[in-house]
């Protein structure tokens, strides 16, 4: 049944974005038949107030029997939405939908797009907690830096369900993907790599954090943000800036991008900015170079392959995609799978590892992720989270539920 | 892709309804295309920006190009569940999704069932203000008496969508239609009816208003609660009470619900209590009897019977159920079809009018009211629900959108 009918401007109707955009990007369905009388007094009363019943006795039959299990709200206040920034909820919803559809193509995780009337800290916080018990996970996405650390931070703290900024995480364990197969396709050691970050937002901290997680040491790191490299002696830091200046450079360089570049071995460019190509120059021999800022990267590979032998992006239209949609999908597979509490770092880096992976054993220059289309990413991602939050003890369920016949106990 | 597994209790895997509700009943999905690499760049990155940018510049796209225009939240804080009670949010969430699909069944809305982890009026006003961009309506679900007031009030007079609490309305809505065939059939002028309404709680008080501007005369109501009729000589009334006594029961009758069903054409209960047989005696010869509480009504229909030509119950196994998916899928359907602004009286009027009419030719005392499952009831309502809220101004769009060949406007 539907009534829809539209009288839209006749140039937008003949755009295909927009023709594709029509009445939006998804829609909900009964799993149940609703055809009969019995269907009814079944799915609703008076068979419904029974299912309650054993609920409200024992809640641990909550997401056995309700959808909520397979089901993350995906949460933005609309304060930095792609490369647009704070464009509010409203205009921030078709890119929620698109990850909404993108969680269930790629993870089979039912999503819910929720776009908040408030940019507030505490607003914010006040109505995720007050959603909260109708999802299994809380994807945050396209919310400003640094309102999006406390925000995640407490959520977490106070909510049992898994809470997790794609626009951090989701960054951060690409990337940590793609860096790992281009330091084994170079045979370089990972844990040696000397590793600039140019940009220190939602992406840029949270790269940084993985990083180090996964072995890069963090003595061994620099972080630059607008003001050029973060050291211990800025008095301008915020909370999170001076967390990174307590961690990384040990050396205490100073001075801007080009400064940090110097001796490095890998550029991983956040920013939004661009970088001169004198300040690559400064960089070690067969550099690696991830320039990441979206559509515009901050460096285009044909200049940023004069200096490095492996160039990624965050565009499709180049190879070596970084692209989100090969973890956030996999990560909550996994995660509701044995309904983690939350999403520890050793969960994330064993995403990065299991995205490495797939494409391990055909690794070329210009082939170190997999396509955001190959559809072996999302159940080896989700493995491989589940198994991690087992072993970190944060998972609700010790056994890691496959589809397969091969149904075991994961390991101790 | 799914990896659920569960180990459940055998008997209640074993039992036919909580069978039915394993995993839940609802599931979303995409819309749109999303196998190729030119799919993923129209409905996301990079060619979404677009849409999100048209959005922000003229928010009056935002129902065309997102899924919100026929999207619909079913919010409940748990405290007023069926008849069972305040069982919180977690176990009220088996009937929110129910009404969910009921909501896609019969009226063609999408609807998300969202459980709030507060009970606090103003924390619930925050949280749903906080989440309505993302929703064409709210449907409110089973907040009890007398917060519930409140609640609507102020969320409906905030924010710029329908906002409707079914407890309240989608029951008054339902009794006026049955009360409009009952009067009917029975040759009695309806706005002459003297009715007793038993039960002054969120039922109670929408369906006294709802019958009041259908064109009952308020003079001749009079409604009790737990304590008795209620008249202005009472100083224990709450606000909403205190109304009632304002605009009914203009001849200050007192006492219990025997004295106020002294000559009564109709009772209706919707107390959750029972009415003793004694104060049945009392009621006007070939009365019409509503006992609406669910699952045991305020009288039996055997018993009923010996004092009112004419019988109906909130239960399915009886003649007559007063079964609120008789509404408010059409009613929401008609509203978001029109973009109306908020449910008005003459929008609630007209679903019953509609409702009534599907029945209005063949009249009998066992079948004032259609089948909860007959399909001509969502389009009959949603088509009187857009016109009624055209006409009093309320629409955003003055022609309602049909299906058929036969769009045209409104009469004026």
């Amino acid at each position: 049944m539907s009534y829809f009918s539209f009288e839209l401007d006749p140039a937008l109707a003949a755009d295909p974005v927009f023709d594709l955009h029509r009445h939006g990007k998804m829609t909900m369905s009964s799993t149940v038949p609703l055809a009969s009388r019995d269907d009814l007094s079944l799915a609703y009363t008076p068979g419904v107030a029974r299912v309650c019943e054993a609920i409200a006795e024992d809640e641990t039959l909550y997401p056995d029997y309700t959808w909520t299990a397979n089901t993350v709200a995906v949460i933005t206040d609309g304060s930095a939405v792609l490369g647009l920034g704070n464009i509010g909820p409203k205009a921030a919803m078709p890119v929620m939908e698109g990850k909404s559809v993108l969680f269930k193509q790629f993870g089979g995780v039912d999503s819910i797009p929720i776009c908040l009337d408030t940019q507030d800290v505490e607003g914010i916080i006040a109505a995720v907690k007050a959603v909260a018990p109708s999802f299994g996970g809380i994807n945050l996405e396209d919310i400003s830096a640094p309102r999006c650390f406390e925000i995640e931070r407490r959520l977490d703290a106070e909510l049992d369900i898994p809470v997790f900024h794609d626009d951090q995480h989701g960054t951060a364990v690409v990337t940590l993907a793609a860096l790992r197969n281009a330091a084994a396709l170079q045979g370089r050691r990972f844990a040696d790599l000397r590793v600039v970050v140019s940009g220190a937002g939602a992406a840029g901290v949270a790269i940084t954090q993985t990083l180090i997680a996964a072995g890069i040491q963090g003595a061994n790191m620099i972080v630059c943000d607008s003001r050029g490299i973060i050291h211990a002696e800025r008095t301008d830091l915020t909370p999170v800036k001076a967390e990174l200046a307590a961690t990384t450079n040990i050396s205490g360089r100073t001075g801007g991008t080009a400064e940090a570049l110097i001796g490095a071995d890998v550029l991983i460019g956040v920013s939004g900015g661009s970088i001169a190509e004198d300040a690559l120059a400064g960089m070690a021999p067969e550099a690696i170079i991830f320039a990441l800022a979206n559509p515009t990267p901050e460096v285009l590979p044909v200049i940023a392959h004069k200096y490095a032998a492996i160039v990624a992006t965050g565009r499709s239209d180049f190879p070596n995609q970084i692209n989100n949609v090969l973890a956030f999908p996999g990560i909550f597979r996994g995660a509701l799978d044995v309904r983690a509490r939350t999403v520890t770092d050793r969960m994330k880096v064993a995403a990065a590892d299991a995205i490495a992976a797939i494409v391990a054993d055909d690794l070329r220059p210009d082939a170190i992720v997999p396509s955001p289309l190959d559809p072996r990413v999302g159940p080896a991602v989700a493995a491989a989270v589940a198994e991690a939050a087992v072993q970190d003890g944060v998972a609700r369920r010790t056994t890691v539920p496959v589809p397969a016949q091969a149904q075991e106990p994961l390991p101790a």
